[in-house]
């Protein structure tokens, strides 16, 4: 059993050992990997161990190797092709989201109720109408549908995807929504970080006072 | 110590909490909460016996007491208040993000060096020149700077923040800030959930085929 906090810093580490690997430096050791994430050496060394046996003692590991057994682990080299659904705000900013690309995502379809979006293009991406969820799904090879709607109208979507034959669902509605056990669904709030900030914060002031 | 994963679902606590207070529930159990939170009851009961003697064995817990604890660990009762520092896709998202009000944040102040930005609204808040970066965030009494520019401006804005006097800084851009240890620093990165997702989705095809 793989935590969450574990699959949640693999991104972190296939990010950084492709930036390593464009320096060409090809051997790096978890002491400078954990200084240049901020992340202890031997929290890397834990994490990695979880999947296998990596790198060498004394020496270090292999950039590409590692990096690209990372990609595997999280399905990166998928290549995974994302619809968004709501382009609103945060809509928007996701289709304008660059780290996505970074890492193999790419947004190919956008869809929206609004008459006044449907046909426009943001970030030379689409708008289509929700109203053609299926046949946009198979159009683009979506596997992923990116839930940006308010939170009453999320259910409703997440069913238009379900019924289209979406893969997963990363939904940013803050409401739970009900899929098939066999469809992956991430929910996505923004404001957990912020209340982690507010907690070290607090602790700070406790320290202080 | 405790952990970032138990900190991370502390809000969600919370909010499930508040939504429970209104349906005039006094009384919820660790089963019920778990149930309206898709978190199995031996998970929640060991992250709120981390901060204390909370509920009563086959009783449960007292809703408004609960809440109210949990708001003070978070430090929500600070009702923080929130700059956000680049009015692009994504500050403009997080100007608009109703999830923030939910837990006491408000968004007090925009800052953007776009002169066809300042001056302007959104969201009902005036966005304001970086250039008067500390009488803006000694105006509005802000205590979160919110970095959502570009990975290569974000580093100059978080100077620009710490020279103003904030007390913390969430930070959305792709990049590593270097800020005072007593700075609390949050670092947001979207593609996170995306790549759990991924793996996710991977692992079922991987036992599929």
């Amino acid at each position: 059993m793989i935590s969450q906090a574990t699959i949640d810093r693999l991104p972190l580490y296939f990010r950084t050992l492709r930036l390593v690997e464009d320096e060409k430096i090809p051997i790096i050791s978890s002491d400078e990997l954990g200084r240049r994430l901020d992340i202890t050496p031997e929290q890397i060394r834990k994490d990695l161990a979880t999947f296998g046996q990596f790198g060498r003692k004394g020496i270090g590991y292999d950039v590409r190797e590692l990096k690209e057994k990372l990609a595997n682990i999280l399905g990166l080299q998928n290549n995974w092709r994302l619809a968004i659904v709501g382009v609103g705000h945060l809509g928007g900013a996701l289709a304008n989201y660059v780290n996505f690309a970074s890492l193999g995502f790419s947004v190919v379809a956008l869809l929206d109720i609004n008459k006044n979006l449907i046909g426009t293009k943001v970030n030379d991406i689409p708008v289509n109408n929700v109203a053609n969820m299926k046949s946009v799904i198979r159009k683009y090879n979506v596997d992923i549908g990116v839930i940006t709607v308010p939170a009453d109208e999320a259910q409703g979507v997440a069913d238009l995807l379900v019924a289209a034959g979406i893969k997963g669902i990363w939904n940013f509605a803050p409401t739970k929504l009900s899929v098939p056990a066999e469809i992956p669904l991430v929910n996505e709030d923004l404001s957990i970080g912020l209340s982690a900030l507010s907690y070290y914060m607090s602790q700070d002031l406790t320290e202080v006072y």
